[in-house]
């Protein structure tokens, strides 16, 4: 499968392009706004997976987004919370309906020492996101509560849940599958993308308990 | 330390009656609207720390909630959220600011199949009631993500992390010591009221995963 990341030079696309270079054969397709940081981030990510003892070379190419997001099987919008909505328009043109776009962004806002959810009018970043897509491309909303530096540190054992939520059963299955392909990482199903807001306000409460108890990168389990 | 449980004799009641008359020898009030059946019911709570072996004679006490809550140094809502809004304006002219209120209300509603976070229009129900209660009584909100089930089944050991937020940060402390006083139950600061919705909103998440996942009672922990 091609997984594209779209914006996949920062944090969480690093994450991803690692834990999936180096445990599935699926082709990972780095995005960037400028097709040469992809192509160089792509390379330092192969040379991380190399060192990391991957056996045989790992299909990383660097694209510009929207080559990215033409190619992907499964396109994850890795960019920042403050341009997904932009890019998420930049790219309407470009998405099919046998695409499935991923949605891990969260709309936080900082006040004094904390961080508060902070939701388009239409409840929920993911709802605002999947108002933007062609009209059969499925969004599924997940992956918002695994700490990015986790996720990059290959030394790092993951233990953790992700809660994934879509409105399309089979397109949840899919991420569901690639989620669980992580070591570590065990996909729970949250139901419809219209419980938008219950994962997404998790991620400002991860970042405060971080803050408050002097921890690092926290993530979720349920139990 | 004297805790009163508001509505005792429902199910949070009864696992938070359970857990701190075993574990701990501070005094229980069970509150209820009826005395009749706060006292019947503290008897069967009492009957069964016996069977679960506690030793010695557990102080636990059937009362009016009212008479409760002017004796509790701290005070817990464990009414069904649908009434913890008029029972604290019931409770108003008895509180006082030497006395700790903790709220694990949650305001949920369900659509289909699936439940939703609701909150008032001050943005969480701890807002709410903190704006219900006299002047200088700190409200504590805690406790909302641990299944009342699992509470109550003293045979359940608990692994759970639980969220504590206020802005006394004396009323706090206190109420973080009664949690770890719970065998399983490890308590977290989250930081201030204000960030009541985000930890009010696991609550129906949590529902909907055991919902959608067939599971039962989950609750959380943060790794």
């Amino acid at each position: 499968m091609k997984i594209a990341l779209i914006g996949g030079t920062g944090d969480i696309g690093e994450g991803l392009a690692l834990r999936w270079g180096l445990e599935t054969t699926h082709e990972i397709l780095i995005g960037s706004r400028a097709r040469d940081k992809a192509e160089e981030r792509a390379r330092a990510y192969a040379q991380r997976l190399e060192d990391a003892g991957r056996k045989g070379k790992p299909a990383i190419l660097g694209l510009a987004n929207e080559d990215a997001a033409r190619e992907g099987d499964v396109v994850v919008l890795c960019v920042e919370a403050d341009h997904v909505v932009a890019t998420v328009r930049s790219l309407r043109e470009i998405l099919r309906e046998d695409q499935i776009v991923v949605s891990p962004a969260v709309s936080m806002v900082r006040r004094g020492k904390f961080f508060f959810y902070a939701p388009p009018p239409e409840g929920s970043l993911a709802a605002q996101i999947a108002g933007l897509l062609p009209e059969n491309t499925p969004l599924v909303s997940a992956l918002h509560t695994v700490p990015a530096h986790k996720l990059a540190d290959l030394d790092t054992r993951l233990d953790q849940n992700v809660v994934v939520l879509g409105d399309d059963e089979a397109a949840k299955r899919t991420v569901m599958g690639l989620i669980s392909e992580m070591a570590g990482l065990r996909p729970l199903d949250g139901g419809p993308l219209a419980a938008g807001s219950l994962v997404e306000s998790i991620t400002p409460l991860l970042i405060n308990l971080a803050i408050v108890n002097k921890r690092k990168d926290l993530g979720i389990k349920f139990v």
